[in-house]
């Protein structure tokens, strides 16, 4: 049975030495986050990860949903109970707004605890998960009398939510929906058609489902400017707040896939269903843009929690299999061979991972804290840079982080040999369950080229530019530290290459748009490691007068910190090069000649 | 249901125009390859794996094996009936010794058939493909009577051959091993102990199964030096070559596992079977060295097959799935969205996956040639050279290409988006069943420690250093070829970093081991870009005098040769700059610190 431990010790060092919470307590609901609070809700939440949600992880891989002949759906034994329990301790509403029943707390906090849970039990978290989107798309874009109507329920967790985009002919593609609204005499809407792949699109956890429905409103013009979004609940709620009639929203089958068993990925069929119309007509892709930002966020920590916990029992097992000698020499001569922990390439499997978690987790929890300023600062300059980097660094944090998320798994489990590949050690479903990440709320090919071909450009290329010169002061602000030339220097280097990248772009690029996107996913790791480097060496920074303290946490950061500039850092040179080589070679062949 | 098409034009393309098979007219076996024979053997076997293998590969998938409560194992709802078809056409005999049954063909094309039977389905490829091996290590190191009682049968496919080495507590580090074998006074053995992870270890697809099992003969000495090699026969074998009694090895349960579900993977329990000692008494390390290394190009061989059936199905996806516009204008403006092979960052994934594989064929097919003229070329030095480069290159092809080929099939499966992570369009069990590659016959690691530890060093680098002129050769001999200068000077750059690397393993790896270690992946890894570099330019230069022809074939080998030099040889670099870092960073936390 796997296991998992809350990694707090991390997250506290990240929030109050990093990020230095404290320091933004003229933020709204920030001054009730002092570290001693803090302290306590990541205590408690990680109790209660690792000792009732992990406990379910395997289990809901096993037994998967289960859709009954009324469409009805069972999710996998305890998961009701655990979500119960999850909702009584309000793990859920922790930075969501408190007119409608949240706590109000700084967004850093919900990060850390989404990310226990998605370590835990991903299955199980993107019940929360997807719930919370769509809060967020309610609260930003529904009317006052529609939030009031739907919030403090899905805030208290008795009702969930869900996002139908996806139809059989259309998935990145949201311009070819050919879901259809029909206005009725009372302004709402009669909705018909058919999506697939509706995470937590049904289930017995909750009296009633949100759906956020993206549909065509009959005679609307076609492509993504006639495409406008639905409240679509699974039962009607009547004036006094209780649930009505049924609505013919259903579950029409699930989806056997790779992995993320525990969660109900869901046909759903709507049959004249009643929709509300949020916001106007035919703006709907904007609302979904503003929830899927936020979204992909969360599927960026996804990335790293998998990694995370793959790494936890791979290094458990590193620790305990004995095989084989040490090539420098026998190093427990009481044993009949050595763990093998000390074999360095075993080393390597397990570095590679930590260094990139533990960077991934620096850059997510940053990314949380601008997106509080960008929306809590008083300062309208603070709120715009804010926004500015959430915006540029949403794309790059959602597709590095899967991708590497996904490779550190893999390292995990090879780790464990043939034991990671026999599926009662548990490592195979890690890797299968994270599989998921680099695919859904837009693939990884998608947020390049969201990065590459309207991020870059957005307001004159404001945000990078903006971004880049943060770096730099911060390598003049730093130069001098003692110890930390190599973070310094290295972080010069990539950024450097990726000042190359972006101008190679910008000329060639507008010459040959294939060009961009030729080099949309080397730019966006390029971007990716050099968002590391920068959060390393703040890290670093903050770990070196501490080197000496009796707690060996700040100088194994130190050491962790110099791998990643030994052995991560080198992978950007290549980046460059490929994306410099451009389109032509990615664009010689005939489709009919591959 | 996917699909498969044995990729037979490039093969022919390797064997006649790449690897020119007629001009070794000399060696035994291949006077009879004439062209004619070798494609009609091609387009049957292509034939037979697209029509009745590869329509089998997702019935492995989801029924995989049963174990009856008498130990017995059925294999999947047509693996019997496809498997005596397969030995009635001979697949399985091509390469196999004459003297007991086989058709003595060269090499390559034993190869390219069981690659043929891993695209189409891994899982029942590894019943022939392990009786194979079985069949080598009996062949190079069995007794003469040994060799007359089992291999006609085995040759036929009448009977199969297993390999018993892991233990629960020994996987790569046999020297652990507890099976013990107790000497009878009629010199045949009683074998008492328990094997895991047996591949193919029970079935009903023929009459006997030939386990070759590693044993501690009693009173043996401790360590490696203390194994030896029994063959230890489901039924034992009567003098007249008919099935006498059962012997008490058996399967006591099947592993669940990640993937190749339609491949029986056995607990094996010996409980006191009769075995017969193959070779010396402590000796069978050797022996199963022999069949390892030829067992690893196996693999290897497997690490590009599945990439090339992912590749199949992802580029089908990619030519009929309509999603978005071309960023540089729409291509179909009569289809609603155009196909998203426009995309070139979908073409990315597949061109890294087309190139590599196509790199990866020709390294394996070039190997195989020199596997041939090891044993058989009249002139000692040239079966010597040829010794040599097989030895070296063997751990590069076990681990660059199942590393490579993982990537791949996860980049087919990024191609389909959601469909790639639901189980019906079958890319899940292409990535599946790949992931085992990386691991069995020695994970990757052990392949990167066997190339830095051993290979390298052998009768003092004789093996890299002649492989290394070899290459200066060609580049010298081929600098003033028209159209292939990229080549040469992709080549001549990627072998440059190799001798550094080389002469930095040289010089730090003798200091202190840990930093061979520590940079073998990584050596590895740039070694396996060299050899596709150089296979890469001897197919380009084959391709380039045909240009023109108006088979586009030749047009599109040079075409994606040229991508091989934009977009996978800059990885090299990063490998060589990790590699330098040496142990440091990679050995500085304790154990207890991680």
């Amino acid at each position: 049975m796997p296991v998992y431990q809350a990694p707090v010790r991390d997250m506290q060092f990240l929030i109050h030495e990093v990020l230095k919470l404290q320091q933004y307590s003229d933020l709204p609901g920030y001054e009730d986050a002092t570290p001693d609070v803090i302290d306590a809700i990541l205590e408690e939440s990680a109790r209660f990860h690792e000792e009732v949600i992990a406990p379910l992880n395997r289990i809901g891989d096993l037994q998967g949903c289960t859709r009954h002949e009324d469409g009805s759906v069972t999710t996998p034994d305890g998961f009701k109970e655990a979500y119960q329990q999850f909702c009584e301790y309000g793990f859920g509403t922790i930075a969501m707004d408190p007119d409608y029943g949240g706590q109000g707390l700084p967004a850093v906090m919900a990060l850390a605890i989404a990310e226990m849970t998605s370590s835990a039990n991903q299955g199980f978290g993107m019940y929360p998960g997807l719930s919370a989107g769509a809060w967020r798309a309610i609260h930003a874009t529904a009317s006052e009398e529609q939030k009031r109507t739907y919030l403090p329920k899905m805030t208290e967790g008795k009702w969930t939510g869900t996002m139908n985009l996806t139809e059989p002919q259309c998935g990145t593609d949201l311009g070819l929906i050919r879901s259809k609204a029909v206005e009725q005499a009372d302004g709402s809407y009669k909705i018909s058609g058919q999506k697939i792949w509706i995470s937590s699109g049904e289930h017995d956890l909750a009296e009633n489902i949100i759906h956020l429905v993206l549909a065509r409103i009959e005679g609307a013009v076609e492509g993504i400017k006639g495409i406008s979004l639905f409240i679509v609940p699974k039962f009607l709620v009547n004036e006094d707040g209780s649930l009505g009639k049924r609505n013919p929203v259903t579950c029409g089958g699930l989806e056997e896939k790779m992995g993320i068993h525990g969660n109900a990925t869901c046909v759903i069929n709507l049959d004249e269903a009643t929709g509300y119309l949020v916001g106007q007509p035919n703006k709907g892709m904007r609302a979904m843009f503003v929830m899927m930002n936020e979204a992909r966020l969360g599927v960026g920590l996804q990335g790293y929690s998998s990694a995370e916990v793959a790494y936890q029992n791979a290094l458990a097992f590193a620790k305990e299999r004995l095989q084989s000698r040490s090539i420098s020499g026998v190093k427990f001569p009481d044993l009949p061979a050595d763990p093998i922990i000390v074999h360095p390439d075993v080393r390597r499997m397990l570095l590679d991972t930590k260094a990139f978690v533990e960077g991934a987790r620096a850059l997510t929890y940053w990314a949380s804290l601008q997106e509080d300023l960008s929306h809590k600062a008083a300062d309208e300059k603070v709120r715009e840079k804010a926004g500015d980097y959430m915006a540029l660094l949403t794309p790059i944090i959602k597709a590095y982080q899967t991708h590497k998320g996904y490779q550190g798994c893999n390292d995990a489990l090879q780790v464990l040999g043939g034991s990671g590949y026999c599926e009662e050690w548990g490592m195979s479903q890690f890797v299968r369950d994270a599989r998921i990440s680099m695919i859904y709320e837009g693939t990884n090919g998608i947020q390049a080229l969201d990065l590459v071909g309207r991020k870059l450009m957005q307001n004159g290329g404001r945000a990078w530019q903006s971004f880049f010169a943060e770096i730099d002061q911060f390598c003049v602000d730093n130069e001098s530290v003692d110890g930390l030339g190599g973070h310094i220097d290295g972080l010069k280097a990539v950024k450097a290459m990726l000042v190359e990248a972006t101008q190679w772009l910008g000329m060639n690029g507008m010459a040959n748009p294939d060009n961009a996107g030729a080099g949309s996913h080397d730019y966006l790791h390029l971007f990716g490691i050099t968002t590391q480097a920068y959060m390393w060496a703040m890290m670093v920074k903050e770990a070196l007068p501490k080197a000496g303290d009796s707690d060996p946490f700040y100088r194994n950061k130190i050491k962790t910190g110099q791998y990643f500039l030994d052995r991560i850092l080198p992978d950007a040179d290549a980046h460059l090069a490929k994306l410099k080589s451009g389109a032509d070679s990615m664009m010689a062949l005939e489709v009919d000649d591959f």
